[in-house]
């Protein structure tokens, strides 16, 4: 079984570079919410713990079983830990044999800005320029790197409550080619932004944006607001947009529509890419997307991470599946018979 | 995160000797059953392909999170490959940092034998001597030793369909010291045996045990029923015995009883061990355990394999968590900043 570690990861981004990986993802995700029927949308499990919370988000298609590991740990950030971790595993559905183990921290920070940049191809206005991005926490730089090579934008205005986090913000950001102007408050921020990407990290409900600091014709990528009790958004701001989401059961849970009635008027993305719904109709429409984060983009970012992992500097293989050759002598292998010698498992890698 | 791979996991085995290993985990399991009531018992969830099914067992206390990865695809056989593999996790709910990821088809067999031989020592009659063996496949060697180190049985009359599979098994028991009697059907293995274990491995409904061939006082040990469509049992049997499961609601849907009425009575183990219901209670009383398997077994025999895999000849690290000295610059760890320097996680392993 192939495992992707963290150096692998970094290296394999190093080696194909940032953007066009970011671009890549985009590419792997459109393909898979094209073909949206096709997937098993369990709901996650989720297990509350004290500290935080523990989930597995489970998807498959005919052909491959994935899941992602993630936690959500808020006071870890007080013991200099990730408040979020995740790993990522593939299996191959007619087997049932699982063939990837891999980090999924940093390729989850990549997959969500991706979709948060594909889904604005299709919900902002033609002629954006300017993002103002606020929150500049562990997601800011991946957000402005995917909107940077995928929609173009090369101006952003940027703020966060917490100077330190805007230090390295623009620090990581001294050679991304992107104009960046830092703002002292968000109203300010949002001054002639044509995209505002929302992606704070309280888990309460906060008013990160109200309802006076939004104009026409802007698209919102609200991405910090993903769990229960966790928004961003003043209520009055969904009321004026046209809502887009991933998976409506999940984001009526979890997203800034959860301020709404059950009934509140929403459109799932996979539609609006195959062409079965409208994305942005006229260029003074406020859109908005409500993104939360569903399995599927873990499953196509998964899938890409193993077409392109498969040189020995990108993995390392671990002996998880126990193989003998007869299957019924799984007892051989411990008492180290020769002919119930360990096989290596026929499965994909 | 420490990993322990399969031939990890032979070589402890080998270094604390199989009956040891089968106690062991017969003390962890009943450590856990006692405090069952701490335990998150969520249902599995199931993904069910052309092929088989895979399916994620979590499980969690206030301390751990576990979850067993594990898959059935009864056609592997005809490939040369397991029909059923497993891999587990633990993770520390403090911080939500898993620190363990390990083989678990080998160690799924080890903890199903030991909650068998655990539950029979309740069950069975103190002056069992003589067990019959129905169904000789991976399993059946794991479920001999576990009765011969816990409950003393040294005499097995054994039955497969499949030579092949009594020749293996024959020749994987013959230093074990225990005296065995082929026999030419199932119900000559049953004469004069005190208990008999089922673990045949055909999904579907079977009657490998009809009521005529069982006697009073006989203990059985039902191991081979564990999904739905799949039992072992006639019916009639089990109106005569008294039944004892692990979790009602999932053996309800996965065990023999399946076969019976929602309000079919029975007990639950846990119980049993603890003191709160009756196990055997009159010698001529048939007693049933309806095996099918719990997380927190899995669980259990995770905590067992974390604290005896310390020493390095037991294990391999891997980097799979994201550790960026200041957390919330993940960004820093691709873009390969000396601040940022990928950090070992503070957790536990």
């Amino acid at each position: 079984m192939r495992v992707v570690e963290v150096p692998h990861l970094i290296a394999l981004v190093e080696s194909i570079g940032l953007e066009q990986v970011l671009g890549d993802l985009s590419d792997y995700i459109t393909a898979d919410f094209r073909r949206w029927p096709e997937f098993d949308k369990s709901p996650r499990y989720a297990s509350h713990c004290p500290g935080g919370v523990i989930e597995l988000m489970p998807t498959a298609d005919a052909q491959n079983f994935g899941f992602k590991y993630v936690n959500g740990h808020p006071s870890n950030f007080k013991l200099g830990l990730q408040t979020v971790t995740a790993f990522g595993v593939l299996a191959d559905t007619a087997t049932g044999y699982p063939y990837l183990i891999a980090e999924m921290t940093i390729l989850t920070a990549l997959r969500t800005a991706a979709t948060s940049a594909l889904v604005a191809k299709h919900l902002a206005r033609k002629d954006s320029q300017v993002m103002a991005l606020i929150g500049l926490g562990a997601q800011s730089e991946f957000q402005a790197m995917a909107f940077k090579s995928q929609l173009g934008i090369k101006r952003l205005r940027v703020y966060d409550i917490d100077e330190d986090a805007t230090i390295k913000f623009m620090k990581n950001m001294k050679d991304s080619g992107i104009d960046i102007v830092v703002a002292r408050t968000a109203p300010e921020a949002l001054q002639g932004a044509d995209i505002v990407t929302t992606v704070t990290a309280d888990k309460r409900q906060a008013t990160i944006l109200s309802d006076n600091m939004i104009g026409s014709g802007i698209h919102i990528n609200a991405v910090g607001g993903d769990c229960p009790g966790k928004t961003e958004l003043q209520a009055a701001i969904l009321s004026r947009a046209a809502v887009f989401v991933e998976h409506t059961p999940q984001t009526r849970i979890e997203g800034e529509i959860q301020q709404m009635s059950a009934d509140f008027p929403v459109t799932e993305m996979w539609q609006v890419i195959n062409g079965e719904a409208a994305g942005r109709t006229y260029d003074d429409q406020i859109t908005l997307f409500d993104s939360v984060g569903f399995a599927i983009e873990d499953f196509a970012a998964l899938r890409y991470l193993y077409d392109k992992s498969a040189d020995e500097r990108f993995h390392r293989v671990v002996d998880l599946l126990a193989g003998p050759t007869d299957p019924r002598d799984l007892f051989g292998l411990l008492s180290g018979s020769r002919e119930a010698a360990q096989d290596q498992p026929r499965a994909a890698a």
